[in-house]
């Protein structure tokens, strides 16, 4: 059998995220459709996470197992012909047949867009939140290097999660590593970057929710670690809205995947 | 009387333009149907030029009358909490009772968008025309130097319009100037930029359609002033879609304001 990865971009605004639900339409839903179009079967696609309801994505990873011939530039294009426009596939290429978009994922980064204007952007209100004050950007970029490290995440964790992204992992475990956290501003646009091993339920929107409280002076700037240290999610902000949230990038160790 | 300036943003997807239409939502409708809402009775708006259904707005110019002493700031964000998300108020200031935001424009500049991806950018698809071979950006820049200078353009509209756009001119009147054209890239977006004294009904779009039949090798690179000669609508390009279309900003004459 041949394993065919694919790279999707895709606007979550009308999709209550990528798992399949009944009574609502999800991305994986569609691009199942539109494989099932293509190959003539339905075939299970995995991805390389859940997302929530709204949540956009500019590089989400999946792949599925097929017998069919077809070379992937064709795959590509018959996907996209068969996809709404509001999901798109930006690559496809054959991976080794073991390779599976969540376990072999090695980490993530999402990007949270905040939209501070004096007007609501007519332009970018399905992809931002918007905040009606000025941020102080580099305010918050000095708060959000209090997420780097490893740190217990339990107090940005939604509860009623599957927080378990690895079949190794022990039930429940909130240690997370992240790499890179970062806050820059491009006109009226201000973007929260984090980089990570692996994140938990809302933890993203959670911590933009949190920077939100820094700027409202909630929370102190550099009390970002003590909020990870206490573990109580009632400590941290309130889970901003789902619209300004993006996956970026997910990242896979090459060495790893040239051994399979 | 007071006179108000509103500069405005609008994503015109849903709208049919801004002119008011019996049996169609158009934006100047929306617009006034806010004022209304903010000063208690309906105004007449005026507004700097008509545009097609489609059509975005990243700075369109209208201005109404008024004897209300409510200060700009407070109508600004009156108007913006009364009108719909997909159009905004970014500024608001009064000017002399005299003023007219279409006998007095001295000038436009409208940007036209092309997305060249390898796929349809789901972000981006309702916000410019996805074309899918890669565009030559230097040629399609040198193409559109033709465009510059005084000429008549009648070979650039679309028949059954109204091109009278100052009660000066003679009715029927075709010859516009153009200051500047320039074809520039950004990623995978390619931005047609012309600024110009006034334009014709769809004339930036038929250019941009010429532009895209430059492309194409069904015009050649350097014969734009050609087609403009020879002034036969036929032998341009297509009209390219609405929606890939910007009114980027609008000149007014500061000397010719100061006078009034």
């Amino acid at each position: 059998m041949r394993n065919i990865m694919v790279h999707l971009a895709f606007d979550g605004t009308r999709y209550h995220g990528w798992q399949v639900q009944a009574n609502a339409v999800t991305v994986q839903q569609r691009f199942q459709d539109a494989v099932e179009k293509v190959f003539g079967s339905r075939l299970d696609v995995t991805g390389c996470s859940r997302t929530d309801a709204g949540v956009h994505a500019y590089d989400y990873v999946c792949n599925f197992h097929t017998g069919a011939s077809i070379e992937c530039a064709a795959v590509m294009r018959a996907l996209n012909a068969s996809l709404p426009f509001d999901i798109a596939v930006t690559s496809c290429r054959e991976v080794p047949e073991m390779f599976h978009s969540r376990y072999f994922a090695s980490g993530k980064e999402y990007v949270y867009k905040i939209c501070d204007a004096p007007y609501r952007n007519p332009f970018t209100r399905f992809y931002s939140f918007y905040y009606p004050r000025r941020l102080d950007c580099e305010q918050l970029n000095t708060a959000a290097q209090g997420f780097c490290g490893r740190h217990d995440f339990a107090a940005f964790r939604s509860s009623g999660a599957a927080s378990r992204h690895r079949p190794e992992e022990p039930e429940g475990e909130t240690v997370r590593t992240i790499f890179e956290s970062a806050v820059t501003r491009d006109g009226d646009m201000v973007e929260f970057r984090v980089r990570g091993d692996g994140f938990l339920y809302n933890m993203v929107r959670i911590m933009a929710g949190t920077l939100l409280f820094v700027a409202q002076g909630k929370i102190k700037c550099g009390d970002i670690e003590k909020v990870i240290e206490y573990g109580d999610r009632r400590r941290a902000g309130a889970t901003a809205p789902a619209h300004g949230l993006y996956l970026n990038r997910v990242f896979y160790d090459t060495e790893k995947l040239k051994n399979l």
